[in-house]
């Protein structure tokens, strides 16, 4: 079986262009600091008519192959985890294939997975089983994960995001999987769903998807615990990661999610609680679960008690996700990548847990081991190749009318057909893919933004 | 490694109400034969208002569990492939996890693959690499294709069908994987695709499809065949493999389809064609790819050449397809079914050859290896369970104007909320779920019909 099965590169895309949370807040009519400091977030990235779902996959997949030098052809299987659903039947991987039939690769197996914020883990879950099984042919897997999140206008507005990670998988990985230690818990619920297929926007309850997530983190804690007592023969506790990754719809909740940890932690009796941290926490030690999901004093306190911990395991997660929003699927992994970006080097040697969270409801708690790697495949050079720090520096503010205004274009376009785009690339950085066009069938048509002098690709073609 | 890993157990549900072809031809004013002979179809089931793709799943996965005494406890992943969306973000997974909830398990991992009738492979192919993984925690897989295809009035109308099949997966398995026999076929194509997000029917270009289906098959052949010689050291042909099944959206396009190998092998020049074959086919030696789709006489002359070995080969995996109409996910593994149903034991020690198409599109031929194996897990049982004879025999035919009357109330229907169903069960065998309500929320209420004089579970709730 092949050894060290992980990640091997990654590459992020997100929207140029973007609204300051501190002006949507103004522009809302919201208190001030409700959307900055309440939900802790800095800025939002969103599609403009010309980027969506698949624009965006079809960016980060031909930009991963070209920056770590991947020849197409070695891609043995392809997997997609979105909930942005643009086609009911066709999946975002076929749209992919584009890129890889001109090189005469068609032998591509995989599809798109699908639940909530939860199909990306599902997708680099099998994708890392395809490589450890008897089916894996010796080449790459590559995962994508791509969405667009938006609301209607409402409280979850200044939740949206978007973005698009592609994750090279392989054996001898710099970011291994410690595949035993795994804990999950899926359940029948109605925290967020789409139900209305005509609209892009979601069914919503804030409150219980908050209950939904914080349950589903401590059963999967409580799982992902036993499995590494059964194999390491002793307890787990935080101290036994050194960074924690969540799933991110806004930052409030991640400050939420790791204080749950520690209260887990101290109810448990770890070693990760001091002697200061029981005391304050003693008053809560009788609260039913039920109860600890809603008492206001536990969650303010235990975020204090959590909070040197937080900075030094959890901060350096949180960069992306603050500045581009909720991205779905590629949430959890734009937070790994954040903490690629801020660390890179130093996590060689070190375990990283991380928490996906989906809606309706799908999580999973999980373990990589880090290690530097050989070139390409090495943590700095994926820190490299990801250029965040230049990325969000090459950001365009829009103002928050602007964003208003095309949230409505953009709901008259959702499952439209029979219209052309404006075509303006002039925001989009060389490279990136843009829909000039969707036809009377609904066929959709993309164009490549001119990479230097030479124009790549023009025109993608349907598939006729 | 887990070895001879594959299908252990299969169980599959169809709705009991059904149309006539024949009667269906005369209500439409087609020509006699074209529903019949022409497309090969027999009967077509659907569901009614009360059934749709989440009970037929809930109802084969019970019925599964309950018949091989399989304890809920036991399931550690389960995945769904279907292509019929009630929700665009909650998977169908998270319906079936009230099953296990139940039973206090809900550490089960696996969400919803999709790509139109391809998606119930992928997730069998998730399932089987999980259990060779180094995540498998020991407990079984379980898979679900679960479709609903419902057509716009005209031509395509007669092509639609609905079914349910739960598929066991582990290892020592009567059904085991020949996994490195295995060649895909991805490709960006809009043969048949659901852009139309607000109604349940597709955009279907049947000509377009039918040759990206046997492009598809072709192409998969072929790398089917290239790793067969690598692994094996020899030519394959059609003889190496005891039975074909394909997807089948109608059996004429199977009947197309076992003719077009047997053209393959024609022009691979493969032992399993005999001097008076090829002298027929001779005249066709010279045709290009392209000419050879569109070719009538290639297509008559190959078939009738292909007459003895598709009686052989295919025939015995018709029975469900012809009966019960597409499945689209579960059609694949319904024909498989109907091999089991007419064979089972005597397929002991046999290679079967499966080819699974979903538009889009993406397809993958592969490989299984028979054995009788140990009750419950055995051939003979499987065949015993499943009961196809006896679930023919208790439907109840439904006559075209009323089929047309549910596909209108179903048409409103799709995407709505706020309704109850009319609670009718009267036509459905015990154990059965049913939709009962669709609330404000678009939340949706399922029960079960009685067993004998117990009611089990009564109303299953939703989330909260």
């Amino acid at each position: 079986m092949a050894k060290n099965v992980g990640i091997l590169a990654v590459d992020i895309y997100f929207p140029p262009t973007f609204v300051q949370q501190e002006a949507l807040e103004a522009h809302d009519g919201a208190s001030k600091g409700k959307y900055t400091i309440g939900l802790g977030q800095d800025c939002m990235a969103f599609c403009t008519e010309v980027e969506d779902v698949i624009s965006m996959s079809l960016t980060a997949v031909t930009s991963l192959l070209d920056k770590y030098n991947i020849d197409p052809k070695q891609i043995g299987r392809l997997e997609v985890g979105s909930e942005t659903v643009i086609d009911k039947s066709k999946s975002i991987k076929t749209f992919l294939m584009q890129i890889f039939e001109k090189f005469g690769n068609t032998d591509i197996e995989g599809v798109d997975s699908t639940n909530a914020c939860y199909g990306g883990t599902a997708a680099l879950f099998n994708c890392v089983n395809w490589v450890e099984s008897s089916s894996w042919d010796g080449r790459y897997g590559l995962v994508v994960c791509t969405d667009s999140a938006v609301y209607a206008e409402g409280p979850a507005r200044p939740t949206g995001g978007a973005a698009a990670i592609a994750i090279l998988v392989g054996p001898d990985a710099p970011i291994a999987f410690e595949s035993k230690f795994r804990g999950s818990h899926m359940s029948h619920a109605y925290d967020f769903y789409k139900p209305n297929l005509a609209s892009e926007y979601p069914v919503v309850d804030g409150k219980l998807s908050q209950t939904c997530y914080l349950m589903a983190l401590d059963s999967c804690y409580k799982h992902f615990c036993a499995k590494y007592e059964k194999f390491e023969g002793k307890q787990f506790s935080i101290s036994d990661a050194e960074y924690f990754v969540f799933h991110s719809p806004y930052n409030k909740l991640v400050q939420k999610s790791f204080a749950r940890l520690v209260f887990n932690d101290f109810v448990r009796n770890a070693s990760s609680i001091d002697e200061t941290a029981k005391e304050k926490l003693a008053l809560f030690s009788n609260l039913s679960g039920d109860e600890s999901y809603q008492n206001r004093d536990l969650e303010k306190v235990s975020q204090q008690v959590a909070k040197p911990l937080y900075d030094a395991k959890v901060k350096p997660t949180t960069l992306i996700p603050k500045q581009v929003g909720n991205m779905y699927t590629a949430s959890l992994y734009a937070a790994f990548a954040s903490l690629l970006h801020s660390k890179h080097t130093e996590l060689a040697g070190k375990r990283v847990t991380l928490f996906s969270y989906g809606s309706g409801l799908t999580a999973t708690m999980f373990s990589l081991r880090l290690h530097e790697g050989q070139h390409p495949f090495s943590l700095s050079n994926i820190a490299s190749v990801m250029n965040v720090a230049g990325k969000l520096k090459a950001r365009h503010e829009l103002p928050p009318e602007k964003f208003v205004d095309i949230m409505k274009l953009m709901e008259h376009r959702y499952g439209a057909k029979d219209f052309v785009t404006s075509k303006d690339c002039s925001l989009l950085a060389p490279g990136t893919y843009y829909l000039t066009e969707v036809d009377s069938l609904y066929r959709r048509f993309y164009a490549q933004k001119a990479v230097g002098n030479t124009v790549e690709n023009g025109l993608l073609a349907n598939g006729h």
